[in-house]
């Protein structure tokens, strides 16, 4: 019989595995379970590879729950959803009361809610936690976004604290977000603004190779290169690495054989649909969205390519030879402002949602907990953390007096590479809606009057005046009627 | 005691007011009821005024439900949500099987499909039924949407194939749309159409007004033309008038001193949720709705507007004179362009929502319906049936042979158009993504490989392959650490 462990883990997926490994390595006795046994095995015979890490398999349940010390915490990694409620179902009926389910998955907030408060009533206590970094970050270090009960995390906090990621002059990537489902719709934004960066890295990638026509070795050389700048980040450094495979399958770069074809898990969806839900415009985040969507339709793209053979594209463009040097340096460019828009739009739907669930939500704090761990890992991310150090009350980040330089002094080479794509018939999607959301929020005067009158016109909506207060309603169609006669 | 009248109508807004004289002047005896009796007697008097039409009114629910034959059929025209709920309650209590309440509101349709069934259980039939026109299309002839029972739809089929808009060749706006919440639901797209018309419309007086300096007369002069041609509508027809009407309040043009904020009742809200939720993209409805959530934040803009002057701005373009003839044409070509793209969007959303929920819906027969009496009425929508006549099951309306020509022919205007706006620091979010939306939907191959590929990468997401079939997964950390040695 094992001695009472620390914690226990259920869920024995690779995400699973890893967290309980990266749990034990770092001295904290765990149980782990799962309901194939064959994955128990696997962890355990792991474990002992790894360094007869103090982690030990449990068969079934009852054992499980009851090799864990008081009050028991419990991570369960399973799929979002019923799997989650059946999980809980089955471990709560030998939990106590005082003890703790973390549910570790991509998991509708309102689902942890619920599940929060069912839990309380049974006497127990329960965290939906957001971890980020697949499999290696769970291996080595992820980043941790725990929302839901304080008393839970704060019997997990000695942990959490040494098995997230470790960041030089910032710390353990793990921060008590805050109250009800707020980890799991933080994660579910970190993973829209995931969404946005890969969507604008593979424009950059696509106008670099269709209108600069570089070479994969180029591009890996270029790729390469930013990570050395302020586009150092997890995402630029595996796309460095990816132009840089070869295919074992046949000649060539396994880049090129990979078909254009994007899956997608859910949380960009939510996302989307939240930015709705709160009036916060996120069109980076949604154009990344509905590039996923079309990268599906391949057959459909297939045959609409066969009847847009090119007419009215500036054919000139895509034979002409450019000057690669400027065009990488424009697109750097472009990139990083389009950037800039995506993580301001994630960060205000952020806001929103605190202010909408009083989760007094830190965005500093959110910033730098993803500077380690998670797939967005990046050392833009500290520049965030700053510009909400300098005023947390920012309204957007465009506004904050750094980044609002680098967009200045970026736009001119932004709108240029947006028009190149334009001209060459390169749709940029992601880079395009960045710059409209750029030049719409720095607009005094937009040309919404005319929808408001439209409105007004034909469904009485009303309008206000920019030179006197109230709302006011005009009969547009008698007046016109009346000037025709 | 009046004689007992044909159909009900319970709910005097202005709506309702104006559609119950619509349906009394077409001969059919209507008894009409409102909580605030002042409605009513205002009702009457209006029938009164307007050519003594068979309307009754009534001051309580019982007298109004038992006043109307059997099987009853009763119109409510109430806010959409609880008050249908509590409407719907008060009016059952006097109904008897086989009676009919027909919802004319912009209801959500799961809302409708849940009172359809309750209904059901008690012996009533159930309409939800899309009403779009505003008040004038009310008064005159609306473009009716009814969903739901079948049953129920032959109940008042007479009376809504008078009541709705008559399009010469073409017959009344109206037609049964489906089975369940049907009629909401394409309401709903109906409206978010509509959010991307204005959207475009107003992008188009953007540029024109600040890259071409067109006045207020001479804009009124460009749409009063364009509404001759290919752009023939309703609301170009306005958006005309609009730019002639003088302010009554002070000097100048009322167009400029409407406030440019838009609001929102949330039926684009809506719809955009939806294309998440059935993986269609629709940024050019998601850019109208996120231009609307930006024109609310006037403050902010104002702000911003002061931290970003300029700078990077192609100033030359906003002070030299352009050609603006050839500005115009390529404005109009850009907005006829997308205007496409935006209707296919909608369209393809109707379709993925009819195939999940068995609706069967006839594109080319609601395009049919929108000829007339609503918001979005144009020659355009002959057009669109006649595509779908030409191929039901056309996959987009991009690749009908017609809309491809007309698209080939403008894309080259539509490009000068955006990039125009984009190096005068002028969003047209809309009319940019909407070419993002062609030019990715017409193109073989899109740089998804590069994200699919970075999916695998940190996630083990696997991909296919351009040259075979099956799903892959690589190791390309190992094999790039392999690299590095």
């Amino acid at each position: 019989m094992a001695p009472q462990t620390r914690i226990g883990l259920a869920g024995l997926a690779v995400m699973g595995q890893n967290l309980a490994l990266n749990i034990a390595e770092k001295g904290f006795h765990i149980s782990v379970y799962n309901r194939t046994t064959s994955k128990v095995d696997e962890t355990v015979e792991r474990a002992k590879e790894e360094g007869n890490l103090p982690l030990y398999g449990f068969y079934d349940p009852e054992s499980f729950v009851l090799s864990i010390q008081k009050p028991r915490v419990i991570i369960i990694l399973v799929k979002a959803g019923r799997p989650v409620d059946e999980t809980i179902k089955t471990l709560s009926a030998f939990m106590e009361k005082g003890d703790c389910i973390i549910d570790g998955g991509n998991e509708w907030y309102e689902n942890t809610e619920r599940r929060e408060k069912e839990m309380a009533e049974r006497g127990f206590l329960y965290l939906g936690m957001g971890v980020s970094g697949g499999e290696e970050g769970a291996r080595n270090g992820p980043s941790l976004m725990p929302g839901g009960s304080f008393e839970a995390f704060k019997n997990i906090e000695d942990i959490v604290l040494k098995v997230s990621a470790q960041v030089p002059d910032s710390g353990p990537c793990v921060t008590y977000i805050g109250t009800g489902g707020s980890g799991n719709f933080v994660k579910m934004v970190h993973n829209g603004i995931e969404y946005g960066d890969m969507q604008l890295i593979s424009e950059a990638y696509d106008v670099l190779k269709n209108v600069g026509k570089l070479s994969n070795d180029e591009l890996k050389e270029v790729f390469t290169e930013w990570n050395k700048g302020e586009l150092l980040s997890f995402l630029v450094e595996i796309t460095a690495d990816i132009f840089g495979i070869k295919d074992d399958k046949a000649d060539g770069y396994l880049v090129d054989k990979v078909l254009d074809k994007t899956g997608m898990k859910g949380t960009g969806k939510w996302t989307v649909q939240q930015a709705a839900d709160l009036s916060v415009a996120a069109p980076t985040i949604a154009s990344s969205l509905d590039s996923r969507f079309l990268s599906g339709l391949k057959d459909e793209r297939v045959q609409a390519s066969k009847v847009f053979k090119s007419g009215g594209i500036d054919e000139s463009l895509s034979n002409q030879s450019v000057d690669k040097k400027k065009l990488i340096d424009d697109v750097r460019q472009a990139l990083y402002a389009s950037k800039i828009c995506s993580y301001a739009q994630g960060m205000n739907l952020l806001r929103a949602k605190s202010v909408e669930k009083g989760w007094d939500l830190k965005l500093g704090e959110l910033a730098r907990i993803w500077k380690g761990g998670c797939i967005i890992r990046a050392i833009f991310l500290d520049r965030i953390k700053q510009a909400y150090d300098r005023n947390a009350e920012l309204a957007n980040l465009l506004v904050d007096p750094e980044f609002a330089k680098e967009m200045i002094e970026r736009q001119a080479a932004w709108r240029r590479v947006v028009c190149l794509a334009v001209n060459a018939g390169i749709s940029t999607p992601g880079m395009s809606s960045s710059l409209a959301y750029f030049d719409s929020y720095r607009r005094e005067s937009l040309p919404a009057n005319l929808v408001q009158a439209q409105r007004d016109y034909f469904g009485a909506h009303t309008y206000e005046r920019t030179d006197m207060p109230g709302a006011f309603h005009t009969e547009w169609f008698k007046l016109a009627k009346q000037s025709k006669v």
